[in-house]
C-alpha cells in the first residue's frame, strides 16, 4: 500500500535521533537523581519514565489497532526475531516485574502521607506498561512492517528509549542501594544488609517518615531482591524491539527462504550425553550453596569475611576454568565440523553477536582494573594470588565462550539427515562463489562445479558446501552449550542477587580508593550480569541449532 | 596464492578480541595513572605505550617488506579508501606531532638527571613512529590485501589499538593539565594560565627538579599547545587503519565498478556563489578574535570573566544559529534533488557515518547536563539564559548537520552531464528492484520498464534513478559545505586549544560539584572536539561531491 522506501538509511536517522536525545535527556536526569548533593530529586526521574510509558503505550496501542489492521501492514514475517524462547523469557520476567510493581506500590503506600502521589502512581503506570508491550512483543515480534514506516520506526525506537531508560533508573536504584546498605552494614553489622536504613536508601524522603512495620519492611525487601527480574525484562524487551525496528521495510524474498531454525523432533534431552547437564547442575547446586553462605558470612566479622572469599573465588576459580576449558573444546570441535557457515542477513543474529561482544566489556574491564591493582599493589598473600587467578580466568572465559558461541550460531542448519552416523562426506572442498548456489542445488552434486558468480550477488560471500555432521559431533556440541547454560545462570545469579566480592575484598578499594572503584564496578558490572543472561539464551540457541 | 576464507567474521573476530583486550589494559593504566592516588605511575603508561609503538613498527615493517611483495597480495584497490585530504591532513598533523615530540624532548631532557630514561625514549620512539606509519598510510590506505589474513588482521588492530591509546594518553594528560592550570591560575591570577607550576601539572616528578629556564618553559608551552594535532593524528590514522582492516579479504566486482568520487575538475573555488566562503571566513576571523580576547580576559577579576564569557556566548550562539539554518536549507535542496541515492557497500562511508553519530554523543551529553543544571538550578540571569540557549543550538546544530552531512555522503556521483542547466528529468519515477540495473543501463531508455529480481541480489535495493540535478542546486550545495567547512574550524579550535567556559561559567560547577561536572566534561569533550574535525573532513568530501 505504502510507496516503496527510496533510502532506507534515511529513513532510520531521524528514529535514531529521536531515541537518542530522549536516553540522553533520562541518563541527564537519572545520573543527577543519584547523586545526594545535586539539586535533581527522583520525583523528576519518576515523572520523566512515567510520561515516557505513557507515550510508548499510546504508540502501542495505536500500532496493535491501526497499523497492523492495514491491508498489506505485514507481507512478511522474520522467522529468526523473537524465538519461544526469547518470548518465554520476557513472559517469566514481566510477571516477576509484575509482583516487583505490587511490592513497590504496598511499599510507597505505607508511608502514603509524606510521598509525593508520582511515587504511587509510577509502579501502577509500570505494571500496565508491562502488561501491554509484553503481549505486543508477543503477537507482533517478527512483523516486518511495511506501512506507516517513519511513525513505526520513531515508535519503535522510542519504547526501546523506554526500555532502556528504565533499566538505567533500576540499575542506578540498586547501586545506590548497595552502597548505601554496604556502608550501613559495615557500621551496625547486622548480618543481612537488606533491612537497614530504608530512608538513606531511598536517598531523598523525608526524616519523619520511615519503613517500621513487618509489611513495609517485607515489601521493600522484596522489591529489591525482584529488581534483576525487571532489569532482564527491560533487556530482553530492548532487544526484541531492536530487531523488530531493523525488520521494518524489510522485504523477504519469501518465507521459506529464511529457513526456520525451529528444532522438529522436541525430545531435546534425548540427544545429549548425560556429562554435560549433570556436572553443569552440580555446579549450580554447589554455586547456589556458595552464594547463600557467602552472603551469610561476608558481613560478619573480619575473620569470616576473608573464610567467605576464599570460598567465593575458589569455588568462581574451578567453575571458570571448567567452562574455559569446555568452550576451548567445543571450538576443537567444530575444527572438524564441515557444516556450511550460514551467511545470510540476519539481524537478530548481527544483534546477538554485537551484544555478547559489547557486554563483555564490562567485564573485562573490571578484571583489568582488578589485575592491575594486584599486580601493581603490595598484598602478596592468598587473597591476592585467588583474585588475580579469578579476573585472568574470567577474561578467558568471556574470549572462549563468545568464540564458541558466535561460531555456533554462524552454522548453518542441520540438515535433514544428521542421524548418518559414518562423515562421508562426499561434496567436501566444493567452493562456491554464488552463495544462493547452496540453495538451488538439488543435493550433494557427483561432479564438483564452479557456479559462476551472478551479477548481482555480493561476489565476496563463498562458502563450502559439506557433508552432514557426525551424530557424536552434535551430541558433544548440545552437552557442552547446557553445561554452559546452567554454569552462566549461576554466575548471573551471584552478582543480579548482590555478591559484591569487589567491595569486600580491600585490595582495589584501597588501590584505587572507594568512590573511583565503586564508579568502575558500578558502571561495567551491570554489563557483566546483562553478558551472563544474554550468553544463556544464546546458548539455549546453539543448544536447540547442534 | 592463499586459500578463499571460509568465513570472514571468524578471521575479524580474534583481531577484534586482540584489540579490545590491549585496549582495555591500556586505558586501565593511563586511567589509573591519571590519579594522583593511584600507584600507577606515568613511566608505567609509557613504557607500555613505547613498547606498543615498537610492536606497531615491527609488524608494519613487516608488511611493507614481506606481505606486499608477494605476488597477488594487493589484487583490489578500495578506490573510496584514504582520500587525499585525509591523506594530506594525516601528513600535516603527523608534522606537527613531529614538533611536539622535538618540544617533549627538550622538555624532559632540561631536567634529565631526575628522570626515568623512559620519558626522553617515548618521544623519540614516536616520532619514528609516526614517520613509519604515515608512510605506509600514505601508500597502502587503499588496499584491499588478500594474503596473510589474519596476521594483517591482528596487526592492523593492534596498530588501530595503539593509535587510540596514544589519544587516550593524550586527552587525560591535556585534562589533567587543564585541571591543574584552571586551579592554579584561580589562586595565583596570572593571566596566562599555562605558565604556572610545571610539577604540579606533571603529575608525579619529584619535588627537587623544576622547570625554571626560559627554554624549559618555552618547550612545555609548545608542546600543550601541539597536543590538540597529536590528538587528531592519531584519530586520523585511526579512521584509515580501520578501513583498511575492513577491506582485508575484500572482493571488489571490477576496479571501475567502485566508481571513483574524485573530481574531474580542479577549479574548485570557480564553482561557488561567493556568499558561503565569504560569510564562514568572516565568522572565522570574528571568532579566532573572539577566541584570542575570551583567553586572555577569563583568568582575570570577576567582573571581566562575566564579560568573556557573554562576548563568547553571544559568538556561539550566533554561529551555531546560522549553521543550523544552512544545514537545514541544504536538507531542504535535497527534497528538490533527484539523484539517485547510492546504495553500494562502502566501509568507509559507513564508518563515517557511525562516527559523526557517535561522536555527537559527547556534545550531547555536555548540553543535556547544561541544559538540566540551567532549568533546575535557581539562577535566572543573563548568563543563565545565554547559557540555555546555546546549549539548545548545540543540540539542534549537531542534528541538522549530521542529518545534511549523512544525506550529502548517501547521494550518487553527479553524473558525466552535470553541466546541462535545465533540468529535463527524462526518467524521473522509474522503480528498479535491482540495484545493478542501473549500472547496466546504457543510458536513459525511452520506456520504464521493471527489471526483475535477481536471485542473488538483496531484493530490499530500490532506487530511483533520475535526471541531472540543476546547476544552481550544486553551486548552493558547495556554499553551503564552505560555509559549514569553515564554522566547524573555528568551533574546533576553541575548544581543542583550550577554551572551557564550562567552568568559568559556575551554573553547571555549583549544581553537579566540581569533581562530577569535571568528570562529564574530560569525558564527553574529547568526542565533542573530535566530532568537528570529522564533520570538517567529511564536509570537504561532501563539498567535491555536490
Amino acid at each position: 500500500a505504502g510507496p516503496r522506501e527510496v533510502w532506507k538509511k534515511g529513513g532510520r536517522l531521524l528514529s535514531v535521533l529521536l531515541a537518542v536525545n530522549v536516553l540522553l535527556l533520562a541518563c541527564t536526569l537519572i545520573s543527577g537523581g543519584a547523586f545526594n548533593k545535586v539539586a535533581v530529586y527522583d520525583t523528576d526521574v519518576f515523572a520523566l519514565l512515567t510520561t515516557m510509558m505513557l507515550l510508548a503505550m499510546l504508540w502501542i496501542l495505536f500500532y496493535v489497532f491501526r497499523t497492523v489492521r492495514c491491508p498489506d501492514a505485514v507481507p512478511y514475517r522474520d522467522a529468526h526475531a523473537g524465538p519461544i524462547w526469547l518470548r518465554g523469557g520476557l513472559v517469566l520476567f514481566g510477571i516477576c516485574t509484575l509482583i516487583m510493581d505490587v511490592f513497590k506500590t504496598g511499599y510507597y503506600s505505607s508511608f502514603f502521607e509524606c510521598q509525593s502521589a508520582i511515587k504511587i502512581l509510577h509502579p501502577l503506570i509500570q505494571a500496565v506498561f508491562v502488561i501491554i508491550q509484553t503481549y505486543f512483543l508477543w503477537v507482533s515480534a517478527k512483523d516486518c512492517i511495511h506501512i506507516h514506516l517513519d511513525l513505526t520506526r520513531c515508535g519503535l525506537m522510542f519504547t526501546l528509549a523506554t526500555n532502556l531508560a528504565i533499566w538505567m533508573a533500576a540499575v542506578v536504584d540498586e547501586s545506590v542501594h548497595q552502597a548505601h546498605s554496604s556502608t550501613s552494614s559495615a557500621s551496625n553489622t547486622s548480618h543481612t544488609h537488606l533491612a537497614s536504613d530504608p530512608e538513606r536508601a531511598d536517598g531523598h524522603v523525608g526524616g519523619d517518615c520511615s519503613c517500621d512495620t513487618a509489611v513495609c519492611q517485607i515489601f521493600q525487601q522484596g522489591y529489591f531482591y525482584l529488581y534483576p527480574f525487571n532489569i532482564e525484562y527491560s533487556l530482553f524487551a530492548s532487544t526484541m524491539l531492536y530487531v523488530m525496528w531493523k525488520n521494518v521495510g524489510r522485504l523477504l524474498a519469501s518465507s521459506t527462504h529464511g529457513h526456520s531454525h525451529t528444532p522438529s523432533r522436541l525430545g531435546l534431552f534425548r540427544e545429549t550425553f548425560i556429562a554435560g547437564p549433570v556436572l553443569g547442575l552440580m555446579l549450580f547446586i554447589v554455586g547456589l550453596a556458595v552464594f547463600i553462605i557467602y552472603e551469610v558470612q561476608v558481613s560478619g566479622e573480619e575473620g569470616r569475611t576473608q573464610q567467605a572469599l576464599v570460598m567465593y573465588y575458589s569455588f568462581n576459580i574451578v567453575c571458570l576454568g571448567l567452562m574455559t576449558l569446555v568452550s576451548l573444546s567445543g571450538s576443537i570441535i567444530y575444527r572438524f565440523d564441515r557444516r556450511a557457515m550460514d551467511h545470510h542477513k540476519n539481524p537478530t543474529r548481527t544483534l546477538d553477536v554485537a551484544l555478547l561482544m559489547g557486554a563483555a566489556l564490562g567485564q573485562y574491564a573490571i578484571s583489568y582494573y582488578s589485575i592491575v591493582a594486584v599486580v601493581a599493589g603490595s598484598p602478596r598473600d592468598l587473597l591476592g594470588a585467588l583474585n588475580l587467578a579469578y579476573a585472568l580466568l574470567m577474561i578467558a572465559q568471556h574470549i572462549f565462550q563468545n568464540v564458541f558461541i558466535i561460531e555456533s550460531l554462524h552454522r548453518g542448519p542441520p540438515g535433514a539427515d544428521s542421524h548418518d552416523t559414518p562423515p562421508k562426506e562426499p561434496c567436501h572442498g566444493l567452493t562456491f562463489a554464488n552463495l544462493d548456489a547452496l540453495h538451488t542445488l538439488p543435493s550433494c552434486p557427483p561432479t564438483p562445479r564452479l557456479a559462476g558468480s551472478s551479477p548481482a550477488g555480493p561476489p565476496e560471500a563463498v562458502a563450502i558446501i559439506s557433508a552432514p555432521k557426525g551424530h557424536w559431533r552434535s551430541r558433544c556440541l548440545k552437552d557442552i552449550s547446557l553445561f554452559l547454560l546452567l554454569c552462566n545462570i549461576i554466575l548471573w545469579i551471584m552478582p543480579a542477587f548482590g555478591a559484591r566480592p569487589h567491595f569486600s575484598n580491600t585490595v582495589e578499594v584501597d588501590f584505587y580508593g572507594y568512590s573511583l572503584w565503586a564508579a568502575i564496578v558500578n558502571i561495567c558490572l551491570p554489563f557483566g550480569i546483562f553478558y551472563r543472561m544474554h550468553a544463556v539464551s544464546s546458548l539455549l540457541e546453539v543448544y536447540v541449532l547442534s
